[in-house]
């Protein structure tokens, strides 16, 4: 006896999503068999009301229910500043330090030797389109500072030259809440020198 | 903005899932929003056929899309011997060494003293019903060598003394392909109780 046909497909359509393989996706399955009806439901209609609902907007490419999205209909974001950032997760993690109250580009990616992504495939025609179209004085760039972010931050930041433009990038130092004795020497390099004078 | 309503209900249906917590959730999400719909139609599909196709037999307990399973309807498989498993994962553990014949039973669970489990919560009444009505030569308790699954054996054992019954219990010893340099004390220790006469 194998697996019921009805268990295998969905430990197969489990597995697939990313880091989950054919035992974690067994684990799913059958908690899911051992919790109630309910849970299973929910899950099944999330999974419908999330092909249906979502949509990007198109101003920022951000995924959004609406289209624009609340942050680009709302006229007091529309102060001048342009965050860019690689994906919506990205976007609403910055949101949630509620420190930011501009508006947003998402790039959906990051130029990538390794696999191949090269400026092309990143929305950046739709960037320039949308800061020749809007009058913003100041560009954030907010990437990662992975080898990936730091390459695409560079790109960008050498197209960008040609407007009239600043252009800021996110600061580099010490995490909050962290240890000096713990740190990494580029982290503790990078800390030094842009340290902020205080008096 | 927070994360769009459609979105935020799919992570939290996946973070009920046994070890996933909101930010692995987040990513299964979005992972499915990046890929085709047919991905996310598959998942949700198999979600529902899980709830509609899978029950219980009621001979062996073990989850099956038929009621007797393709074991229990098996004439073939009815050669006296009984084994006893945890739950339908082991049925199917111990399916695919493809070296047992017989019949199983499905406890659907261990007695736990911390998690206050008890025998009357495990389906130890249908277990006797079964073995009454059956006539086995031989019951093979195959539950793990944990604390929870010794007591269980230790506690089948017990009630099952008064059933004329060969009780065996699956053997300990080094696992396959292991190095006796790595083994724990307590597995060297039971392998060396439990050697195996060759000559």
């Amino acid at each position: 006896m194998r697996f019921p046909r009805a268990i295998a497909n969905l430990i197969d359509s489990f597995a697939q999503l990313p880091s989950v393989g054919p035992k974690t996706a067994e684990r799913y399955v059958f908690y899911l068999l051992k919790s109630s009806p309910d849970k299973i439901y929910n899950l099944a209609k999330a999974l419908g009301e999330l092909k249906n609902n979502i949509t990007v907007c198109n101003n920022c490419l951000v995924l959004s229910e609406n289209n624009p999205c609340p942050i680009c209909s709302d006229q007091n974001r529309k102060n001048g500043t342009l965050c860019i950032v690689e994906n919506t997760q990205d976007l609403l993690s910055l949101e949630a330090t509620k420190q930011y109250k501009g508006q947003y580009f998402v790039l959906d990616g990051l130029i990538n030797t390794i696999e191949d992504i090269k400026p092309e495939q990143l929305n950046i025609e739709k960037l320039l389109r949308r800061i020749k179209q809007d009058n913003f004085q100041e560009v954030i760039i907010a990437l990662n500072f992975t080898l990936e972010g730091e390459s695409t931050s560079l790109y960008l930041n050498k197209i960008l030259q040609n407007y009239n433009l600043k252009i800021t990038r996110l600061a580099k130092g010490l995490p909050a809440g962290s240890d000096l004795e713990y740190a990494d020497e580029n982290t503790l390099a990078m800390a030094l020198k842009y340290r902020i004078e205080t008096k």
